[in-house]
């Protein structure tokens, strides 16, 4: 299958001479049979001073190996390398820029004692996270010049955050020339709101000129979440009415009515919505001017005390920003852990209620991500505001932490599940889906 | 009854002798026995350049007078006097200031052929409508010099407001010399909610030394409404979980639980929650930030912006901030005119949806204020994200405009009706429960 077969450090990948893959093993590629043929997808996560991978095997779905390469740029950087059944080992390397983060994960993937393939010919493809697709974007796609232009010119709706990833696709272009790579948008699931769920009341000609509206992130993982969980009560999720708590550090709810993503609680940024870690959720906007005013500081400056102090570890009078501290402070009677575990649930015990109310009505509520797969207490306390729906949650089964799990009982009107996410594989299929259907050269 | 009986006329009340009623009438006040005695009360709502009132007989409770100042500190200024039974009047008047527009207030009410009582000594007391009470005022009380200074001291809450309301307090002090008055805040009746609703999750300390946090407003006429609701229900407030839709030029929603406000969507400032006539409601913060930039402009020019060219009028592209301009719009085909109003009900819904989550369910929906009494089709609108909720708007009874009126049917789980709201009866009332039930000299 392969031209050729030799590791990444054999072939001085650390150096100059990277391009030992052109033109592209067309082999390697599925003959539009779908899922016959077995690829081997690089899933990248590119930040602008972090990036997390991971290696799918198309046809059992598994990771190969994962990582996270931290600190690019800096002194100090280090990869982080955990191969499937083995050992999680940090590195540290020298990592100035991206490519140089890129080339390092290709040695450690290629590499004779931790890799899990013996040469780059064996990564078919690569799906890239791509944070903000604007309103361009619906589904993932191709990678081409276009397409990077695009996502380029959506830039400044996530400014921190497109660029970073496009570093990450051109690195990725640069060492593994020829390969296929995906750009799969955490907003493109969202693309389905109607206008009356995604307009602000601001001027219309704001949204006209600068796309000011709601987009919503997480896309990946809502899309993901819902699609399995109608799998597993065996129905089509084109005949229900989902909400899907993503409840990580970063957290949202969306409605998924019918398949479609048709209302979410973040918008134009990821700031807007529920309480999260360590930003502040909704506001009332005027609050900006007041604490301006009252610090004695920028706008920009808010805006990042509102990103970064607050949320949870701010509500929290600055405990943390882990729930399982927050839950251990709690216990212990401290009063402002419990006021801001209270405050979340009720958040997001209300956006339940009002995507019930915009869906007429609900038929699953899952929960998912690090909170809401593993924190039985917390979906406690979010299924406290969704009784009057019809669910319940047993409490034995609410023991179970970060397992498919449905906690409502047989007879209530509506169920209420624990759906463990899984974006880097949602990332993985999407990309599989597109180069697996295209004439790819 | 009276010591004099002049009218302001007589007495030079736009001159300087003003001290006309001191000691003040003590027999004019009740023994005791509340609403026993008839009296006077005149409610004042005084904005910066504005200043509203209404004369309101305690026993009838009728409204004897009612007007509006207009441009105070202006050419041009003007009031507008409509006695009961009477014809609407406008007069240029020249008022440097508050205290040239209570003078004219009182020459109106004294006035032989408009006015509707012959001296001041029958303003028996004066009710103001005070916007922000922090969280010193969880209800009404009787103005002295430490009260002033109370709401001297949560001015920097409502900058706008707070000051002006002050010069009409001041103002009808200097012009009525020992009447006794009333502060009624549009605070006060939020004070119930509990923190995890008032909270927000910005760092802690911004709560405690900046008094940062949700306080809500509209209180007056969500208790005003709520109550009404259960009395034509012949049921007790206290027995009711009530949602309150006072949907106005401004506009909140609150849920009332077995008496208590326990959430509303307005929150430090009126800014926060449902779209209004021109106030965007709810919004992602790093909007600001956002417009900021790509308007050029500063963080207090963008909050102009969202305060008076946002909310329906901006949403619309401009068309207007009426909503019967926006239905005649709609109605002829404009879309952005349509879709305002869709995002409108929407906004509505969802928080009804929220509050249902919040309260475990509700019994009582109820439509007020403007838009909430008079427009039908937008009732309707709302009431379609209400049906899982166990509610109907029978079509028929929604024609009706302006009274109260059941929309749902009885064997519904859930009432939904339209209740009048009554602010400057509701600010009349308190007063005179305290000044009834207190020793007033």
């Amino acid at each position: 299958m392969c031209l050729l077969r030799q590791t990444g450090k054999e072939n001085g990948l650390l150096g100059k001479s990277l391009l030992i893959r052109k033109p592209p093993v067309e082999l390697s590629f599925p003959d539009g049979k779908k899922g016959k043929h077995k690829m081997n997808i690089l899933v990248i996560n590119c930040g602008s001073s972090s990036l997390k991978y991971q290696l799918i095997d198309s046809i059992s779905e598994k990771v190969l190996a994962k990582g996270l390469c931290e600190r690019i740029g800096s002194d100090g950087a280090c990869i982080t390398h955990t191969p499937a059944g083995g050992e999680k080992k940090t590195d540290t390397i020298p990592m100035p820029d991206h490519n140089a983060a890129i080339a390092a994960v290709i040695e450690k993937l290629t590499d004779p004692e931790v890799g899990v393939i013996s040469s780059l010919d064996e990564i078919n493809a690569v799906g890239h996270r791509i944070v903000h697709g604007g309103e361009r974007f619906s589904k993932a796609l191709l990678i081409d010049d276009d397409v990077i232009k695009a996502i380029e010119d959506v830039s400044d709706l996530a400014p921190l955050h497109n660029p970073a990833n496009l570093i990450g696709v051109r690195a990725c272009a640069k060492l593994m020339p020829g390969v296929p790579m995906v750009a799969v948008f955490d907003t493109a699931f969202h693309q389905t709101m109607p206008s009356k769920a995604y307009l602000y009341a601001l001027p219309l000609e704001y949204y006209k000129k600068y796309k000011v509206r709601r987009y919503g992130f997480h896309g990946t993982s809502h899309d993901y979440v819902s699609n399995r969980a109608a799998q597993i009560l065996g129905k089509k999720r084109e005949d229900l009415r989902i909400i899907v708590c993503h409840l990580g550090n970063g957290a949202s709810v969306t409605a998924v009515d019918h398949g479609k993503s048709i209302d979410t609680t973040m918008g134009l940024t990821p700031l807007e919505g529920l309480i999260m870690g360590t930003r502040c959720g909704d506001l009332d906007p005027a609050i900006i001017t007041f604490l301006m005013n009252k610090l004695d500081c920028s706008a920009e400056n808010v805006l990042t005390i509102l990103n970064k102090k607050s949320g949870m570890l701010g509500l929290s009078g600055g405990i943390s920003n882990d729930f399982r501290d927050l839950s251990r402070a709690a216990a212990e009677g401290n009063k402002d852990a419990e006021t801001a575990l209270q405050a979340y649930a009720l958040r997001v015990g209300k956006y339940i209620g009002a995507y019930a109310a915009e869906m007429d009505g609900a038929d699953v509520i899952v929960f998912t991500a690090g909170v809401g797969e593993n924190d039985g207490a917390m979906r406690k306390r979010i299924s406290d505001y969704t009784e009057f729906l019809g669910t319940s949650v047993d409490p034995e089964k609410n023991k179970i932490r970060g397992e498919e799990v449905i906690l409502s009982r047989p007879e209530d009107k509506v169920v209420t599940m624990v759906v463990p996410t899984n974006e880097e594989l949602a990332i993985a299929r999407q990309t599989l889906a597109i180069v697996g259907s295209k004439d790819v050269n």
